[in-house]
């Protein structure tokens, strides 16, 4: 293999929450503060080599056909026809099935250092199925309202997978989010489970009424009708009871001043909209406490809506990203 | 009664495309071509009565009771606690179980026509829900979407109907709509009965990425994104084979150029969207002849998307709205 430039890239791809309450499987947004960081380097031969993961626990597979970035990777040499392949050394910031979108970070992330590296990097909407591959391996759904955002970053809506088409819609002014996320796990194949197959036509009307006015109020600038539409009738009522005291934090979020508050993903992290970043750190202290009353610790982030996507980044031996 | 001024008044109300592909029971949108008319009376006595319907044909019954204008204003006497009733005169504009709204129509006729008569008119809000009991009375579901866009004009999000709250969004520029009736009657209740009480998840998540895809196109000003995003994947299947010859009817529609065609309402008539004024035309014939050649006969317009909602009018005695 004759290749100019390095041989190495490394990328940091943000959280995400996933749903945004009314956008089930549809809606998303990164939340910078928190990532996962992948290093690739290639190698010989069409496939992935997991050299390392840092602070991923024993939950995360070392071996690359079972590993969520492993997966995106194979992927891409597939449907590329690549005749090289890659090592990786992935850093988990997001904790493990925390509803964070930590497995699509870990294959956006590996997507675009990767994708550095070949000789004509893709477009995104060419890397976005290799992660959605990913995401079916981590929960058995092809779902993207992780991936999509965490890879064009900004509040997305996932029109469509095949062929992928990503709406980024704009934020309203002040909009933030606080991000709470309790020491639990909740794995996303049991969430998805609490769902039927099939569900209430008239349940789907009510929801997505409530869809069609958060992205008019996105592009309205109008926080009270976002505040009015950010209210889950479909999904949240289903997967609640498999999050300690979610009712309570919910409540307490809502008391405090958010527009509105529902599960991360598929939980047990719980995020709040709110107006402005003072509203989103008292969400994030009332929901802290409201889980602390229930016995439950945990860590809250505080930011602006909606950050960039994954991007290019130093690798530092020994630091976490 | 004392009362100061004329004791009658007369409104008109346009036909309405609901549902518009990708919002059941959600959107909708009026075209003024077509629309009932409603002459309203005040009388002594908290009731209402029914001096006539202009072609209606046998099926509107002449009983206030059994009458969605009739229904209506018997809600509005009973929550406002009218002292009088109303006698009306309803002239049918829009044909009886075509998808076009015409119980809607009827219904907010004869609100805002009465709403003219009262000491202190009421807001929208206020009348809306007695549409909303005309239409539960017409097809067994009070769903708002023909009577929200009927009421208030334009392209329509109805994101509650209680409380009611509507939302108005952009029409792009040159967007217009083809709308043709074939001569076949499809009762409501019918057409609802094809959808089941549940319908698969999987199939929500597409239908409702459309419908945040459509939303967004329309602030876009994007009619490209809103083709994409026309594509009734939920309602549309499961109720096509209830109108004859529907497949060819859209096929033609498309191949004439249109963005996206659908079931206008519940059907049996088919509305297409389209950028520009001739491009409806074009749809319109397409459509006609798609019916034709199945034998069906059918009535036609075409017109700039979104007119306003009813209207006070003259009623001229035996002239046709």
């Amino acid at each position: 293999m004759e290749r100019t430039g390095s041989n190495f890239a490394a990328a940091r791809a943000p959280a995400t929450v996933a749903n945004v309450a009314v956008g089930f499987d549809v809606l998303g947004f990164p939340v910078d503060a928190v990532g996962d960081t992948v290093r690739v380097e290639l190698m010989d031969g069409p496939t992935v080599l997991i050299d390392s993961i840092e602070d991923g626990g024993v939950a995360i597979p070392m071996d690359a056909a079972a590993n969520t970035a492993g997966v995106a990777l194979l992927g891409l040499i597939r449907t590329e026809g690549l005749a090289h392949g890659f090592r990786l050394r992935i850093r988990k910031g997001i904790p493990l099935s925390s509803g964070m979108g930590g497995s699509a970070a870990s294959s956006v992330a590996a997507l675009v250092a990767a994708n550095a590296l070949l000789e004509t990097p893709l477009p995104p909407e060419r890397l976005l199925p290799h992660a959605l591959a990913g995401e079916e391996l981590a929960s058995g759904s092809p779902h993207g309202d992780n991936a999509a955002p965490c890879l064009y970053g900004g509040l997305v809506i996932l029109r469509s997978t095949e062929p992928v088409e990503v709406v980024r819609l704009p934020v309203p002014r002040g909009l933030c989010v606080a991000l709470v996320h309790p020491h639990r796990e909740l794995d996303t194949r049991t969430s998805r489970g609490a769902l039927p197959r099939d569900l209430p036509l008239r349940d789907y009307v009510a929801q997505s009424a409530r869809l069609a006015a958060f992205v008019a109020s996105c592009f309205m600038d109008d926080l009270a009708l976002m505040s009015r539409s950010l209210e889950d009738v479909l999904v949240e009522p289903r997967r609640a009871s498999l999050v300690p005291a979610f009712a309570a934090v919910k409540r307490a979020a809502l008391k405090a001043g958010a527009l509105g508050c529902s599960l991360s993903g598929s939980g047990p992290s719980v995020f709040a909209l709110c107006d402005g970043i003072v509203s989103a750190r008292r969400a994030c202290e009332a929901m802290g406490s409201a889980w602390a009353a229930a016995g439950v610790s945990s860590d809250a982030w505080a930011s602006p809506l909606a950050g960039g996507g994954a991007r290019l980044v130093d690798w530092t031996p020994g630091t976490l990203a």
